[in-house]
């Protein structure tokens, strides 16, 4: 067994929610009822929105959280802890609840896609593993998102593994991927765990073995003939791996009654090659065989490719998608908004040197609002509770520009957190990956603004209040004011 | 269990190792040996040198490798491979065998750090753990470095848990900080695993919960009287937190006998707030009392802080670090170099489109050349076996630069690579983290130029070769240039 699979990833958590919570226990605070809102401050990229991913994972931790003997006595070796809070470790559970969006629930900066009630340690001692799931799998369909709307409908496919952060990022970068709308990836885990369809073929290393290129283009051609598609850059694309693959085609896959299914290049000029490339196949009568690139693609190199006219069928996308290399940080927070008293519970608000880190206090709904034509013209706050009828016109305030006076009239608003955990057990069926891919898919096709899903200067999606919602959050403001 | 712990890591591979492998088994090249360099080709954020890091978790992962009944089924509902060859699978265990630098070597472009000597398919399945391990933490390391640098001597900590990409960046992302220099991380799972020195304290949530920021400081200190550090942030750091943290010295710590630990700011404007609070807490007579900073700090902004006279003694640095922000791909390839004949290997090379893509053919020995004072001048490309002797002058090649007629005189070298893994075993016992984080930091201090060390502009190591290994090298790429 491996280092690898010895852990318990309960233990992947920063050292604080352990000193704050042996700190609430110390102070008779264990099961004090508290509220945590998940939200993330600003879209990657200087994109329109995010893809909110990883809510199966969190839910699969929370559910079995537990500290062993020896993670127990790695905690009494740092002389902080009482033993009672020790000894409470060893049965510990989770047992909150957690309303979320849905998994793949297209989502705006500071919206709570995600809110824990629970008891106070409850709440704490899950904050780390709860952010780095969302902020590595939603960073990951984010990106996917955008380099799949770049290659306008061609295939892209992830092949990132060698180049993700460890082993976690390779599987769950390739589900996260998938969610975001690639079509497949290399990762074999992935691909088992979450049935993403799988694919690859060949590296350099085979053509390199045999030496002889046109020798291993065969041999690939007789054991993969339904499914043979080339590596032709291992030494000069145009002077040998084309004219081989080609004479492949006629002298092994012909014979066979098969077809040559395509080439990859993997160097040189993506769009000089493959526009020479397609011609070559062409008059060679390889109409159907298709062309794969890869290499350090992006979004960005995708569309310059694509706007040199270059004849490319499939892009496979390596580090710069499963590292979000242009912007590898999602940075989704977890903030404490309510502290519950008898069977009510009181907002806290957080006030920050820095006005965006001011946060949204209190339990509350989120909303989304359609117009008529089905498509989300804004988000909306609410009280917790709060009766939301668009059946009449329904005032808001926008919270950036509190002063006017503006309705939704004609709307819909659909509540779009569900409870999935209650008391620690799920209480809602998880979707399979598939599922979450179309949710995806039919939202960004049919609710969302294509103005908000261009890559330049996106429309900001409006994230509305409630009047109520807002003199709420005033209010607290005011009285923090006078306080501090 | 949680899916996380149901992995079988040895799935975490590109698929297409897995359709060579049955290919190779079908053209009954399945013992074939064959040597393969691991090596990458330009430095991180422009710098002069990378750690290498990785290596104790990749020989853990060969020792363990194996493929379940269960993923054995999986292999066969993809309807491409033999039932010989997935009966193979069964009981495939890696007995290769690797060379590599220690861990923690300083090491440099284009230079086999590590190479696999195994038959074909051991070779080949092995590549994607590789890469995935090597590439992740010998970029956190080397990222750490950097930060470390910047910091000039104060403590920085690791707290980038909640940002890492997954599980895993989390945990061997921490390991590969230490190694690069950090002084302790946030996150429990590594401190655990690898006796990493832990540290952590209390979030904004611990102030918030309490609402009264003097009540919540107090319990804290009233708990935690040895290691009392404060988050003053939450609400006004200059009229709220420092007054708060000052009573809580007085009123609390001081009647006990103890001072107070450290204040930490999160946010606000880092350089402007660090003077203030020092001065407040020098008249206060608090001039002990530790001011650490974190909220998107980096080498780039540390040195910044530090120019402007910030008085900081510690910084904890999350997502740029765990991430390795501004540039967050490592590029190591994993490419074959030799093939076995009888009992020799012969080289093969790779010809790219892209020139920098070219490889180094064949099997090596890579020497760490000193000069008498003992600093690093050049790395050495050897033929394998080859008689590297310097105790007269030592004629070299500059591959840049062949036409020069140079030689090191007064030089010692040392080969920088040990048999690590024979026959699929660990032969050499491998060193605690801490002599790892050791080793890192004295071929800094005392081998390594200052001058590939700066960020501007480096000097760029030299990488010479034997006039052998050069010979070898060209006569392959005159063949190659006849063939293709």
């Amino acid at each position: 067994m491996t280092q690898f699979d010895r852990r318990n990833i309960s233990m992947v958590m920063d050292f604080y929610e352990m000193t704050m919570a042996n700190g609430y226990f110390e102070c008779g605070d264990t099961n004090q009822r508290v509220a945590f809102d998940v939200f993330y401050r600003r879209n990657p990229d200087g994109g329109g929105f995010a893809i909110f991913a990883g809510l199966e994972q969190i839910i699969d931790y929370v559910e079995n959280m537990n500290f062993s003997a020896d993670d127990v006595d790695y905690f009494r070796t740092q002389n902080l802890f009482g033993d009672a809070f020790l000894d409470y470790l060893r049965t510990f559970h989770f047992h909150g609840d957690i309303y979320s969006f849905p998994e793949g629930t297209i989502m705006y900066p500071n919206e709570p896609f995600m809110t824990i009630v629970a008891d106070l340690i409850d709440a704490q001692l899950i904050e780390t593993a709860i952010l780095s799931q969302v902020n590595h799998q939603s960073l990951i369909a984010t990106k996917a998102r955008r380099i799949v709307r770049a290659a306008e409908g061609r295939v892209v496919s992830d092949f990132g593994a060698r180049r993700a952060h460890n082993m976690d990022a390779a599987t769950y970068g390739a589900r996260a991927a998938f969610i975001g709308g690639v079509n497949g990836t290399a990762t074999v885990s992935a691909g088992k765990m979450f049935d993403i369809p799988v694919n690859g073929t060949m590296a350099h290393s085979w053509v390199m073995f045999f030496g002889d290129e046109f020798e291993a283009f065969k041999k690939y051609a007789e054991i993969y003939p339904n499914s043979t598609t080339l590596l032709v850059d291992t030494y000069d694309v145009i002077n040998s791996g084309i004219p081989n693959a080609i004479r492949v085609a006629r002298e092994v896959l012909e014979p066979m009654g098969k077809r040559l299914r395509g080439i990859r290049i993997d160097s040189g000029d993506l769009a000089y090659l493959s526009k020479k490339i397609r011609r070559m196949l062409d008059d060679a009568g390889l109409n159907d065989c298709k062309i794969v690139v890869s290499n350090s693609l992006d979004e960005f190199t995708i569309t310059s490719l694509l706007s040199q006219g270059a004849a490319i069928d499939s892009f496979g996308v390596g580090e710069r998608l499963i590292t979000a290399k242009s912007e590898p940080v999602f940075g989704a927070v977890y903030k404490i908004v309510a502290v519950g008293e008898g069977d009510h519970f009181t907002p806290r608000i957080k006030i920050s040197e820095n006005v965006e880190k001011i946060t949204n206090p209190g339990l509350k709904d989120i909303y989304r609002v359609y117009n008529p034509d089905g498509q989300a013209v804004a988000d909306l706050i609410a009280l917790n509770g709060e009766d939301v009828d668009m059946s009449k016109p329904f005032r808001y305030v926008d919270p950036i520009k509190p002063w006017k006076n503006r309705s939704f009239v004609g709307c819909t608003a659909k509540n779009l957190r569900r409870l999935y955990v209650k008391d620690g057990r799920r209480v809602e069926q998880l979707p399979k990956l598939n599922e979450i891919k179309d949710y995806v898919r039919d939202q960004l096709e049919h609710e969302i603004w294509q103005e908000e899903q261009r890559f330049e200067n996106p429309h900001r999606h409006y994230l509305d209040m409630t009047p109520d919602y807002y003199e709420m959050k005033m209010s607290l403001l005011y009285e923090a004011r006078k306080q501090h």
